[in-house]
């Protein structure tokens, strides 16, 4: 990709995720194997003592260093954090939350939401909070997704999974299976269709993207004998293909995946969280990246929770969070493009 | 595994499935690899015509023979089949069903129903049918499974599929997703994970199985805030723990197909049926096989369907006909073993 010379790179808020949880061992990882990548400024929201203080842990090299949100030079070999909290408490972490904890965690992505609708960073990665651990102090949260949809007014987004072999695109994500069925309308699953197709053209340069739908019911419903919702589905893909899209379905959902994989398709429109979080994490179970597509920023996450059980304990992956950072930096270039060219 | 020095090898049932789709590919390549493969007798339950032209047509060397239900050598070099249609129409099939075609499938498995129940085979393996085509014929049919469980009077059964690297046992089967919820009672539950224990132990030695219970709602219902059948779930596991059983669950669904390919469970429990089968046909896509647990004789089935699409055009893979054939004589040693002990 070229760039205008003299722009500046892009500048990536990262929040650092439930401070209890893996999120600080996480980003620091991640920060020590892209510190030699240049092309973009990183910024950490987070706690500067307990990032500090997991870097010692970790033997880590990097300075964690304090900077204003306005920073405009990344120095070599150090962290540049925006101090948002500052706990008290042991470290390494117990992996317990507390109330303070959780508001924490909900701060850096409330100022990282902030930063992004007033064109200050370029995009978003987000590290792993717990949704119950926040609303139990008190703060309702469903989720970062439904978060920065909501703060930025946006109606219409999608949540997509992406890793090398298979990418998923979800018509419905973080509720209860009961109450999925009656926001599987036709436009809903369009919608989100189209955005798919764009977003796949937009940030991973697939021209003429190949999408498939999966159907709801055992064997897509088999012509309605185990269901009708393929109906709703099947307007739904008849209308996008109207707009020349390569779209197809709804297929059953049990070889759908193995069909993907093998090249068949570049992205799968899934009506439920697990329908497509079950293939996806058995194929990219540690470096799969998570990208809400529709928002009026970029912002790209983990894919992974906050892990309580390995919390301090030195043996989380960092894959995914530097999945994320690249592919947000990437996105974030393109957006720029785009926004100029537009 | 010893057997008495006098004791006949197993008789065992092979359905053809549907004459329109697969199956015929698929019994006859399987004949052919298991052919030097002693220690069964395989009695095929189909069309001579059908079957005699397929092995033609694909340039098999063995020859298709009848027999009687009651026949008690195996020559070698042949396919010893029932003959039970006599269908017309041209061969390689069409890949189109018709009223005959589908009536005839059905026929096939309320036969093997039938010798099974008689104790005239030691196990049926069914071929592929199509649950619709059969319905449209007149005949209500909601699989095979359901059929063969209510032929035998059996209430409580699990359809179980099994690949090297993964087991699922499905708490429910073929049914509209939105129909699951009332059927996820404790005691079904229960009852799933107990047949799966004793499924583990009875056909596949395995002498304490590790078994995992999948949660139904995303992240197993993250404590109660995306769904609260995760509670049954729970006292399930419980009062299966209680027998000694090592269950565990409720896991989320996404993260459990992984750590079960890790090698940290023998099988899985799931809640529907595309929970189960998506993980499963990602990493079995043409070599697993379908076991009924809980009926009173011994069935397995190719995990496939009839794929009308590619019928009659010699690219079927016959790897999962050819492992369900060996489980089942495998099996039905075993049970007979367990009869003659009991």
């Amino acid at each position: 990709m070229t760039m205008p010379r003299n722009s500046l790179p892009p500048k990536i808020a990262i929040t650092m995720g439930d401070p209890r949880g893996i999120g600080p061992e996480v980003v620091i990882k991640a920060m020590a194997r892209l510190s030699r990548q240049r092309g973009f400024l990183p910024l950490v929201l987070g706690d500067l003592r307990i990032l500090a203080a997991t870097a010692r842990t970790l033997g880590c090299r990097l300075k964690v260093m304090e900077v204003e949100e306005g920073y405009r030079e990344w120095q070599p070999e150090t962290v540049p954090v925006l101090a948002l909290s500052h706990l008290p408490g042991r470290i390494p972490s117990t992996g317990i939350p507390s109330p303070e904890s959780s508001r924490a965690a909900f701060a850096y992505v409330a100022k990282a939401a902030d930063l992004a609708l007033n064109g200050k960073v370029g995009a978003i990665v987000t590290g792993p909070v717990s949704k119950e651990a926040i609303s139990e102090a008190g703060i309702p949260f469903r989720g970062h997704t439904e978060y920065l949809a909501e703060e930025s007014g946006t109606k219409e987004f999608v949540m997509m999974l992406a890793g090398k072999k298979l990418k998923v695109a979800l018509v419905t994500t973080h509720l209860p299976l009961r109450k999925i069925f009656k926001l599987l309308g036709e436009e809903r699953i369009r919608s989100v269709i189209e955005m798919t197709h764009q977003g796949l053209r937009d940030f991973f340069h697939i021209r003429s993207p190949r999408i498939a739908v999966a159907g709801l019911n055992p064997h897509a419903g088999e012509n309605g004998l185990f269901g009708e919702e393929e109906a709703a589905i099947s307007r739904a893909i008849r209308q996008a293909s109207s707009k020349d899209l390569l779209v197809s379905g709804p297929w059953p959902a049990d070889s759908l995946f193995y069909r993907a994989k093998q090249g068949e398709f570049d992205a799968v429109v899934c009506m439920y969280h697990d329908q497509g979080l079950i293939p996806l994490k058995l194929l990219h179970f540690d470096d799969a990246v998570n990208i809400t597509l529709g928002l009026p920023f970029v912002r790209t996450s983990v894919d992974h929770g906050v892990a309580y059980d390995i919390a301090g304990e030195n043996r989380a992956s960092s894959r995914s969070m530097e999945a994320a950072i690249r592919l947000a930096v990437q996105m974030a270039k393109k957006h720029k493009s785009q926004m100029r060219s537009g």
